[in-house]
């Protein structure tokens, strides 16, 4: 007998038929002795919906009350799953943020959780309840509705395995896992089984969007097994543990890229202290998050400066550089949107050589030409034409070995 | 300056455009220096679309979960209208039930408020704060969600107004007050300008269906002035006052009729003690709200005895009645479902002598047998056959001297 925390996504709650399924699978681990705590998202398209209807009101809604609309989504799943597990005649309760005592900071509409009062969730499991907790919403110590960001709920259900020390968050999801690249550019990617928590920070904010990161670094921290699965299959689908727990381990596990990312170049800018802070200031109180950043020294006080920036931010990012250029010196401001990332990403290769210049090599071979490399540890990231980008997923999947074989 | 409490209902809040009116109407009663205190309903339609929701579900739902799914319709015009106001430029901020501490038994779908705690409201009232709070939501001790049935956020309003001793509570709907008579089967009905609190009991529980009976209550109980006005117009409506502030006091008020009414008779039951107990237990447990009954003695050791109740159960009760018969010794069970009620209404008739008199004769004059009477202090009723409702209305309306003069 475990404590098992299941949380499901907005198309495994996307009506009433497949919240019906939810409850046929909840009930399947719970007739077998296990106490189940359940995390829901809102119905799929709920949430935007909802966004919609602040736009209606206005194009920039108070973030403090737009939280309690979109609150509503998460209450509504909770509500009729609790109602279907208590029709088919088993003990259940839905409990919002506030009653399951999630308690975040106040940074509505991104807000991080606190801690977690688990006495009423525990109690319930005491009674043999099966616990349906609203996710992605909390409550700040003044008693507001706040929400953990787009994703949050995966948050909201590796926190709560974390303070109820459950014995594995299981995330059912559309996809059956996590796989070594994108299997619609990638027709030999693989599931991968067993993958460790760092290996996945890097995936998930390098674009294989199935786990919101804070989820992640939540697991990691408390060493929570997070298992990604699909709520269409029975089928196992890939465990997110601590990485001594990884049985096989490759040089690399995944190949990913990101399509989401435009290039902003700064020519001969005056060598200083102090300029990038000019530069990147701004852009940073716009709220724009800038993801690679090379400095290239060109001559005696002067120095190249590329920057990359969200795709949606690139025109806006790109006007204020302009307007910035006279002020600092800057001789030239120039970008592409055209680009992509691509990421070979493995905790082996802390412990091999030679990773980067086999993935230079294999781009090289095929003449894609690499604009900005940067890297981290377990990770390899190159910058290149967006119209390379699935040939460089296929040749770098097959250059580390990850191919499927059949 | 004042303390004022609005309420909206769903026709008000309807839409995004119609919620910007109602922020209009706000801002109108705050500029001239008032405390606004706004109470919302769910937008139209929405909490049957809900209730829809859980009967995929299953053909009863739990109720406190169906109190968690209905409780989000009212959070989310309430986050609506406080987004509004703020991207307007003011101060507000939305409360839900709990937070706005409306603290209730937890008769899930029909809780009775216990008690209001102001300290919050009266706290972002002094920080200039118009406040928005979520109607017919509240709280058991507990901290589940309640609701406090159809037509609860009158009951909200009237609630809160009373806790925080506020000046006036607006009740605005899609009607523009309480009339003498409904002027879809009466033109010559005029608006009622004052109305004592045990009239407005007496017309709402009758049909008038402007104001949830409880709030009425609740009004009297504290002394609210209660003004129920159009949200559409800029007139006056109709104040709902302590009986002695009527300015002018009529006979009768208003006449009001009630379609949701089938009468079921038991002839010669054996006239015994405790019959009455076996008649009526079983349909009070199967939760039928019995409103008249009338029982005349037949000949010795036998009894006739006639009820009604609401239209939706007269089969239900007819089938009930049918199967007691024999353990009771009924002779005969028969009904009539095609029956209506008409009443005449008004705190006057304490002091006049003849109102009776006057409806039966009136009646009387154009053919229109009465079935049944029942009377209160300021009301009397007749139960006539259901296609003379609207004459009935008419000719009482003159008789009374209730038309409007043009």
């Amino acid at each position: 007998m475990a404590l098992i925390v299941q949380k499901f996504g907005g198309t495994s709650v996307a009506d009433t038929k497949r919240i019906r399924n939810v409850a046929t699978r909840v009930l399947k681990t719970h007739a077998k002795g296990n106490d189940v705590v359940v995390i829901l998202s809102a119905m799929a398209g709920v949430t935007d919906r909802l966004i919609g209807l602040a736009g209606e009101v206005t194009e920039t809604p108070d973030r403090r009350e737009l939280d309690v609309l979109l609150a509503t989504g998460e209450q509504t799943t909770a509500a009729l799953l609790a109602m279907m597990l208590k029709s088919m005649g088993h003990k259940a309760q839905s409990l919002l943020g506030h009653q399951a005592e999630v308690v975040t900071d106040c940074e509505y509409g991104n807000a991080r959780i606190l801690e977690i009062g688990t006495n009423r969730i525990k109690r319930l499991l005491a009674e043999q309840n099966i616990v349906v907790v609203a996710g992605f919403q909390g409550t700040d110590i003044q008693g507001n509705i706040t929400t953990l960001g787009r994703g949050g709920s995966d948050t909201s259900a590796v926190a709560i395995a974390a303070a109820l020390k459950a014995d594995v968050c299981e995330i059912y999801t559309d996809v059956d896992g996590i796989y070594t690249a994108d299997p619609n550019i990638c027709p030999r990617a693989r599931k991968i089984k067993e993958i460790s928590y760092d290996e996945m920070l890097n995936m998930a904010s390098l674009g294989a969007k199935v786990l919101q990161i804070r989820s992640v670094g939540f697991a990691k921290k408390y060493n929570i097994p997070v298992h990604v699965r699909s709520s269409f299959s029975e089928e196992e689908g890939t465990m997110v543990v601590q990485e001594d727990s990884v049985m096989e381990q490759l040089v690399v596990s995944g190949v990913t890229h990101d399509l989401n990312q435009a290039r902003i170049t700064l020519k001969k800018v005056p060598d200083q202290p102090g300029i990038a802070a000019k530069i990147f200031s701004p852009i940073a109180e716009a709220g724009i998050l800038v993801d690679m950043i090379i400095q290239n020294t060109r001559a005696a006080g002067q120095t190249d400066l590329t920057f990359t920036v969200p795709k949606a931010d690139y025109k806006r990012a790109m006007e204020m550089q302009q307007r910035l250029a006279e002020t600092i010196g800057t001789e030239e401001v120039f970008g592409d949107p055209h680009i992509a990332k691509v990421s070979v990403i493995g905790v082996g290769m802390k412990n091999h050589s030679g990773v980067a210049s086999l993935m230079f090599n294999a781009l090289a071979r095929e003449n894609i030409n690499i604009i900005m490399i940067s890297t981290s540890e377990i990770r390899i990231s190159c910058i290149i034409e967006e119209k390379y980008t699935e040939l460089a997923v296929r040749v770098l999947h097959t250059a580390f070995g990850l191919d499927r074989e059949d």
